[in-house]
């Protein structure tokens, strides 16, 4: 009923995550109401992100350089890594600043009921780097679950022994939260968690 | 913070209507994953729609043909003409199949609180047809709001004299709706055009 054009651009919207027919509908309407400049620009960016974008052969990070900004800066503290689930996270901590350290980026989390075991999110890159570097202290920032849990309590007890300190991020009531809209299980968690006030 | 070509395309989709940051961040990681022909097709797509798309010289409906698929169908009701806002609203009644008539879209509704008069909207190229086509009825199709009842009084009055009916479409309690969550200005519409039972 579209015009083939449209039909076709809609269908490429609908590729992406969380976007279905009518949304497709509506984003593949507004790229005609857009600049040819911007709508040679939006094309060449799709094509030259694919093109150009590849994970760092250090952490995973994708980076369009031979190396990522992070494993190309000098200046980083070389004695912590911090072990990320998805690439997208090292781009959130970068952002927020405070830490220093290196990253490292899994293909995903262990999840044996989605059929994911250790062997399939490149653990072994991991491991080699933590033998063949000197890493003080490795830290899991994995988002709170139980793939998260798990992939954690494995990792380090395949690092026992090779005398790295390994943490995870804290996790409990988020800042501002409203007591009653916070779920049972952050509840119990911040319950075993609870730190003494200094 | 982000690599170039990353940056580059999250920019590009703020450009699409209702896609801030944080959206343009997860749809660009989306395009990485995505498979190299269907990064091409979706690149492709974007400029092909702009190329290929113009409004149809008779209705303004977007088409890729020299006249859209109504206007060039020799099998329509030439006696109905349905004039709408916006071209999308022409496949929506499309995909309806209920409607056999003819189409004109507007470009936009009047609005003067926001400085759209009527010489803005394109009026000129509807009188025109009305006058020189032989249609018997006239139905305003637009969303229910000051500006599609600005904008049908309006017509109606340039239309006075020309012996066509103008109608516009029933508006009030949508099918299925539960009462309580229907606004006061739905239900005092519905209440105004209330209908004998027969």
């Amino acid at each position: 009923m579209y015009p083939e054009s449209i039909r076709n651009l809609i269908e490429a919207f609908k590729f992406l995550p969380g976007i279905g027919e009518k949304t497709a509908e509506r984003l593949a309407f507004s790229v005609l109401g857009l600049e040819d400049e911007q709508v040679s620009f939006f094309s060449d960016s799709i094509l030259s992100v694919k093109e150009k974008i590849h994970p760092c052969p250090i952490c995973n990070t994708f980076t369009d350089s031979d190396k990522c900004i992070v494993c190309s800066d000098l200046t980083r503290d070389k004695e912590t890594l911090c072990v990320v689930e998805d690439t997208k996270n090292v781009f959130l901590f970068e952002r927020l600043g405070m830490f220093h350290g290196m990253y490292h980026v899994l293909e995903g989390l262990i999840s044996p009921l989605d059929g994911i075991n250790p062997e399939d999110i490149g653990l072994d890159k991991l491991i080699d780097r933590i033998k063949n570097e000197n890493f003080k202290e490795v830290i899991f920032a994995f988002r709170p679950s139980i793939e998260g849990e798990t992939t954690a309590l494995y990792i380090k007890r395949v690092l026992e022994g090779m005398g790295v300190i390994v943490t995870r991020l804290a996790s409990g009531v988020p800042m501002g939260a409203d007591m009653e809209y916070v779920d049972s299980l952050t509840l119990e968690r911040a319950l075993n968690d609870r730190k003494e006030i200094e």
